[in-house]
């Protein structure tokens, strides 16, 4: 494993002058690299490296490690055969180069020789003291520092910075993770695979995350942890400071376990023990990728609420009914209005509706706007947040944008998290407008609700921390 | 309950000329029928009744139910208060109209009055043979006949006629249903809603679905079975045609329950008997209304799988692993490869790949096209179901096109469903592209799985069934 300090792996995010050692016109490696990077707005330098050209895709190449200018290059890029690699990086050494993204396979994933071959370089790095990624990974993207070195050509979105960090063992997994949380209009502030993990692992990164101000949220798909007592450690000071871990691990299956293992050449523990582990150290476990980024924008875009009772108000009995079942696969309490509530609500609704939670205000009483029945809920003291009914408009001129204009003025003074549920197909407009107001909305009522419920048990999670660790030092 | 022939329900759902009492232009119902009537391409002809107007939205209305053109009247939609429902019917009755939508609330939902007020109404039509669909529902769409007497507000999508029915207690749910599976290109046959109940009940229409002959899928949103034998008898007739029944029924939570009773004035049962039940009579029992569309639409593209056995290909090990959770989670089975089939493998793939089930075939196994491999896993008697991975292209010249395109000649031959598993986002193109080919397609792969264990469980009891059948007369 690394042993790096936060300050080198600052650096190593941050080149502005960047080798790729293996660069070549025949494949897409070096065509990808350099379109992530000008979408990231990269404004740094690629120096490709190639012993049969004098130019790639356009941008003058060298012939050899040796011919780089002297002093300047602050990563390198390595796309060469896994044979080669231990040779370069000496070559890099030599030039000063320390700073390694190695994206080649061919390491442990293979077997017993690839396997010692890995051990030889992590030897090799430790002695050296080089910084190196991978190998077996597709690289990084800094977000925040708009520096991109990154050779997958699946990451989709526009690359906002912002709050969460993704960190992923496997390339392609971790490209699905990024597109589909920057397609929720959230930003990252960074995002690394760490393939092989021959010296940085999952466990660095996640330790560097909790330390990188602009990380608010860590994500991580993990096959296999290399360094239990680092996670507990990171975990610890994670919740120290309420930045809440949500990992998607494989391995619950015995194929699963299989897979990680001859994937990334991970060793494979029991999954219980996992399980157990998370659920001491307040990390959140999810299971699929869509669950993994609809939780990483609820806790991007929610405060943590002050207790479990969640409010729900619809205008379909139907719909009541369902989110009442989805409710308790979640564990996720529906408590009884208060006496007070009730009795605004009866004077508020049409005779025959009858005040409950889930609150079903039928069709004739959503039509007259949902002002005074979302602000009695969120004056309900049993009731710690709030999902109102929202129908999407088209665009703003849509006369169905009252309903949920009624509300929202009631939002920026509430003190607890109001969750819109989605109604009826979401509108390009009706997204960006939940979006611009900083509200979690729930699309898929399944994983919308699975947020929720991960988003109250973290809540329970920080106040038991908070009343144990005023006594306890560490975990 | 309505003890009604097949021909009167067919006429009830053929109108020509449709009388719409109640209809005001000082509320959306009556615009809503005429929207969704344009939607459908309905060319028969509405009659409102208003005693105040000559003209509701542009259409000649009638100042009473007996100004109404003598015999021409095939189907009334009543939109009255609920106090005046019984002197309406009796109005209608004496201008020879027997077929009535029931749009109006105000009956049992509403508490003990109500009921008794649904009680009285129950007789009526049973003592004058009226045709009743409601109080409290939404009513329908024939989308094969091109007709809509729908009064709700929410269905999107293009109504194109197909094989799926669509029936529902929910009026709102329900449309959120069939957006759904209008929203996936695939057609429906008839959408009806049932509200209360008071004669014709979500069982007999399960019984029309079954034995009309566009409907190929039945799908239902249930909050209360009224007649169980009914329901039995249904489940049989549907085995025999081998046409699956889906159904989302609430009341799984005790709050759930407490809903279903006060929305429809439903009695609820209890949740364990719905499950076993279910599972004798071979009814897919789902628990969202992404499930719902997800499996509907299995089933109206897929044929049913021999046996157990799902076949996964990859070009992630990440996938791999996160898939094979999955597959555990909905006890679908991934069996062990054939020796030969590993042989083929070996021989196509790169060195360090290792071919097994879940397949990664690498990211270079992939580059070089799937035809061979997609190939050897069809012809593994091992597998029953094959799924590979897709890349959704962003047009027809997109280069990723021939990742997928190199499988596609397989499909057609094919003896076992094909389900491409999409990876990284949709593209409209690639729906359409999946969709033109008649393919079922994994986007959500939570829900996606869960749909073929629907599709394997299903195929399961139809093998059962008919090795039973042989010996007994009924279930």
């Amino acid at each position: 494993m690394g042993s790096y300090t936060h300050q080198q792996l600052e650096e190593f995010l941050s080149p502005r002058n960047i080798a790729v050692i293996g660069a070549s016109p025949n494949n897409q490696w070096f065509g990808n690299i350099l379109e992530n990077a000008l979408k990231s707005g990269f404004d740094g330098q690629f120096y490709p490296v190639n012993p049969r050209t004098d130019e790639v895709r356009g941008i003058r190449a060298y012939r050899s490690i040796s011919d780089l200018p002297d002093g300047k290059i602050d990563l390198a890029i390595l796309l060469v055969k896994s044979s080669i690699v231990l040779e370069t990086l000496e070559k890099l050494r030599k030039k000063g180069i320390t700073n390694v993204l190695l994206v080649s396979s061919g390491f442990a994933e293979t077997g017993e020789e690839g396997r010692r071959m890995q051990d030889r370089l992590r030897q090799y790095c430790t002695e050296h003291g080089i910084v190196l990624m991978g190998p077996n990974c597709l690289g990084f993207m800094n977000l925040q520092e708009r520096v991109s070195a990154f050779c997958g050509g699946a990451v989709e979105g526009e690359l906002i910075p912002g709050a969460v960090g993704v960190v992923g063992q496997s390339g392609a997994t971790s490209e699905a993770i990024i597109t589909k949380i920057l397609k929720k209009s959230v930003g990252a502030s960074l995002y690394l695979t760490t393939g092989n993990e021959a010296m940085l692992t999952v466990e660095d990164w996640m330790e560097y995350l909790v330390y990188d101000e602009s990380t608010r949220v860590i994500t991580c798909f993990v096959e296999e942890f290399r360094d239990i007592e680092k996670l507990r450690q990171v975990a610890f000071e994670a919740a120290r400071r309420k930045i809440p871990i949500i990992i998607l691990k494989i391995g619950r299956s015995a194929k699963g376990r299989k897979v990680a293992i001859s994937h990334t050449g991970a060793l494979a523990g029991n999954d219980n023990i996992v399980d157990g582990l998370f659920k001491q150290l307040g990390i959140v476990r999810v299971e699929t990728i869509e669950e993994l980024a609809e939780t990483a924008v609820i806790f991007s875009r929610c405060g943590l609420p002050k207790g479990k009772g969640l409010g729900i108000c619809t205008f379909s009995g139907g719909l009541s009914g369902l989110y009442a079942d989805l409710c308790e696969k979640y564990g996720i309490e529906l408590p009884s209005l208060q006496e007070k509530t009730i009795q605004r609500l009866e004077a508020l609704l049409p005779e025959f509706a009858r005040p409950d939670n889930p609150l079903d205000v039928t069709g004739s009483g959503f039509l007259q706007g949902l002002n005074e029945i979302v602000r009695s809920m969120l004056e309900d003291e049993n009731l710690d947040i709030v999902a109102p009914m929202f129908i999407p408009p088209q665009d703003k001129d849509d006369p169905v944008g009252f309903l949920n204009e009624s509300y929202m003025s009631l939002i920026d003074t509430a003190e607890k998290p109001v969750v819109p549920i989605v109604f009826r197909e979401m509108t390009d407009y009706a997204g960006e407008y939940l979006r611009d107001r900083g509200l979690y909305f729930m699309e898929d009522p399944d994983t919308g609700f699975k947020a929720v419920s991960h988003l109250i048990e973290y809540a329970g999670f920080i106040r038991r921390f908070r009343e144990g660790s005023s006594s306890a030092s560490c975990c």
